[in-house]
């Protein structure tokens, strides 16, 4: 990989640096750069370290780098300072970007509004595209971005979009309202952050403006935040999908026993599921007493079960957080699964069975082995495609409710039907 | 999430539209569309419905509509198409767009070359700012982006890069030379296109030029792909996770068998790890036949010794897919995870052993139980950190190695912990 990009050194690098070293050499080696190095490496420092500096920093020094962020990121920043760093830093940032930095912090987290920069550029529907190129030039230096251009009216109501592109082909005196599209695509402040995501990813958007419930554009998210927020809630997803719940901070920064915390409700909630399996178990301790060979292969036919059932709960749920689904009905979903899981049992059970017999030479146990992994891998991928689809449907999030429902089903059905098939295996096969 | 957002109705929403209807009908619906919508539409139809209407149409519609592709999109479209008629199209293609997707598709799958589109705007140091936006202005309609313009020699050697909002910003009569920044970002064709969206992703950019090992521009690859490449490349590493290989298609289009196939393999290596566990609890036979009751718990101890893995190796080797891993030192990351695992273990065990103890109400039981769940539960976060690392150093995909070793190592181990220390508790209380 290294050798086929081509890559001279960015501030994103040198904040990588920087977090490479000791800790004692982090605040040192920040001092070295120049003012508009030091604005723009701050930004991509992890946050850790970034609270370092400013407890570090005299305070102007600090003021001035903080005073420059983007108020997005000084957003993100502040979330993750102690309330009172945070109160002192507002109340010296200036006028304008204490104001900017306030409107920001007042909308949830996860929000559209939270996410979005207030710095855009606006203009007015009766300029003509020569006064647009002469804004442009004064405002690119405080923009996000200059290549969406926001119409508005005087009070601030979003009236039409039009890009760089648009203003630069057109004829110098055309008016904006000629040039411009009306039919703009917006998010109210309130939106789920992914699904403002999904939808620059669905239209190829470069940002989305944000207008708040009287349509007055507050804000815009552009698509390089959107990166990130798509890796963020796809590391959601996987870590559910892992039995670990996500907090909003990076892991690797976070304490032990926080981590401990996290994992410990899932793996209780999965213990009290295995208690099922302990119970039919127990229950048929009798036909185990009479042929204890049977013990050797619940592991395996449990197992298999699970790594069927993750299998096809793994192609459902990401098919839901994608939208990859939304197209195929439900139905054509958990036949296609059950289908496939037939014949995987049908594979599985062959192998199994011959294994089973060549190691124990008991017929009954190679049957009872067979016949109940074709039934549990059905039933593994059946239940593996159809629970994810049923949580979706009644508003739970499938990545979290599947694994111990799932779980429990294959575990307990399939212990079950192992020593049942066995019972009437040993039975007919001794007399 | 849907009221949050303001959506007039754009080419993909007609796109997904028609293909909800059914079969007969998709045909019919696309001929409604103007000229111009059908150019839009076509490229975010799913490949089989473009494939249908190809076969569906008369040659000169399709001619027209296939010409007027980005060549990215439509090199991706000629790789689901049969070769016979791929090469029918490529013949009946303007030469220029012919020349085009010759050139994408003599890059491999994968790769930026692959990836990039050969429409983007490349000026001449020697030219004025003013002659730039004329350029841009005739040239806007056949570039994919206008926002990042391209600085080449006569031998088309990038020599510098500049954005649009630079050329606006400038005095008219300043040369690009002067504007550029020579320090260009590049990749080269065979790069992998994930380590390209990485690239953007990180840096932050819209677009990165593409360039041969001459240092010659062959092309650019956008922001847009980029979030479709890390899509599919995370839904690579979620499947793989779960245990299903990816083909490059996608799963729903796919047939069962070749869906079974795909999942097969793995199936057959996590029984042969299951194997080692029958051999450990068939060896120990004799404890088992003592105290049959034992058998109750193994799914318990090797189920949540399997969930306690999952967790360490998921959160590592997503920290791996992310790249956020690489500031942190192996040993810091496995010291974590196996504190967090001794954690977690003694928790675990005093609820289990409690359980086991009202269960069964056999202290020698209960105390194996309690005292293997803590030994595998360091055991499971140690291996589910260190192997996964351990991978990737070699390597060899963490995301799918992981699991069978991790497998193996906690189910054999923890089957063989749990059964001597059963032996030693039984022989104790029992004299
Ligand atoms: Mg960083
Ligand atoms: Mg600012
Ligand atoms: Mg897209
Ligand atoms: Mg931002
Ligand atoms: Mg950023
Ligand atoms: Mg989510
Ligand atoms: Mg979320
Ligand atoms: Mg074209
Ligand atoms: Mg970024
Ligand atoms: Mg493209
Ligand atoms: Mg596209
Ligand atoms: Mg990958
Ligand atoms: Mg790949």
């Amino acid at each position: 990989g290294a050798k086929a990009l081509l890559v001279p050194v960015q501030p994103v690098d040198i904040a990588d640096a920087i977090e490479g070293l000791p800790e004692t050499m982090q605040a040192i080696a920040f001092r070295l750069l120049s003012k508009d190095e030091a604005i723009e490496v701050y930004e991509h420092l992890d946050s850790s370290i970034q609270q370092l500096l400013i407890e570090d920093f005299k305070r102007q020094d600090v003021l001035d780098v903080v005073d420059k962020m983007s108020p997005d990121d000084r957003a993100r920043l502040f979330d993750e300072l102690p309330a009172k760093v945070v109160r002192r830093l507002v109340e010296q940032l200036s006028p304008q970007e204490r104001q900017s930095t306030a409107l920001l912090l007042g909308y949830g987290a996860g929000t559209a509004g939270r996410t979005m920069t207030p710095e855009y550029l606006s203009l007015k529907e009766n300029m003509t595209a020569a006064d647009a190129i002469d804004r442009i030039r004064n405002l690119a230096d405080v923009s996000e971005t200059v290549y969406y251009l926001y119409v508005t009216d005087t009070a601030r109501h979003l009236s039409g979009i039009l890009s760089l592109r648009d203003v630069v082909v057109a004829q110098p005196q055309q008016t904006i309202g000629e040039i411009m599209t009306r039919d703009v695509v917006s998010v109210f402040t309130d939106a789920d952050q992914e699904d403002v995501a999904r939808m620059i990813q669905r239209y190829d958007f470069l940002a989305v403006p944000v207008v708040d419930r009287e349509g007055r554009l507050v804000g815009i998210v552009t698509v390089d935040d959107v990166i990130d927020i798509l890796e963020e809630e796809t590391t959601e997803d996987i870590y559910t999908l892992g039995g670990v719940q996500s907090g909003s901070d990076d892991y690797f920064q976070t304490n032990l026993l926080t981590v401990a915390r996290r994992r410990v409700v899932w793996l209780l909630v999965l213990l009290i599921t295995n208690t099922g399996t302990s119970a039919v178990i127990s229950s048929q301790q009798d036909i185990l007493q009479r042929v204890v060979s049977l013990a050797a292969f619940i592991p395996l036919l449990i197992g298999t079960g699970g790594n069927v059932g993750a299998q096809s709960s793994t192609v459902v749920i990401r098919g839901l957080n994608t939208d990859r689904l939304r197209t195929i009905g439900a139905f054509r979903v958990i036949y296609r699964e059950a289908a496939a899981g037939a014949i995987l049992g049908l594979m599985l059970a062959i192998v199994v069975a011959v294994w089973a017999y060549f190691l124990q030479q008991d017929l009954a146990v190679s049957i009872a082995v067979g016949v109940s992994l074709m039934a549990i891998s059905i039933l593994a991928s059946t239940a593996g495609s159809s629970l994810p689809l049923l949580f979706q449907k009644i508003g739970l999030d499938p990545a979290l409710m599947s694994a111990p429902f799932i779980t429990t089903a294959v575990d307990v059905l399939g212990v079950f039907i192992y020593l049942s098939v066995a019972r009437i295996a040993v039975d007919a096969t001794r007399g």
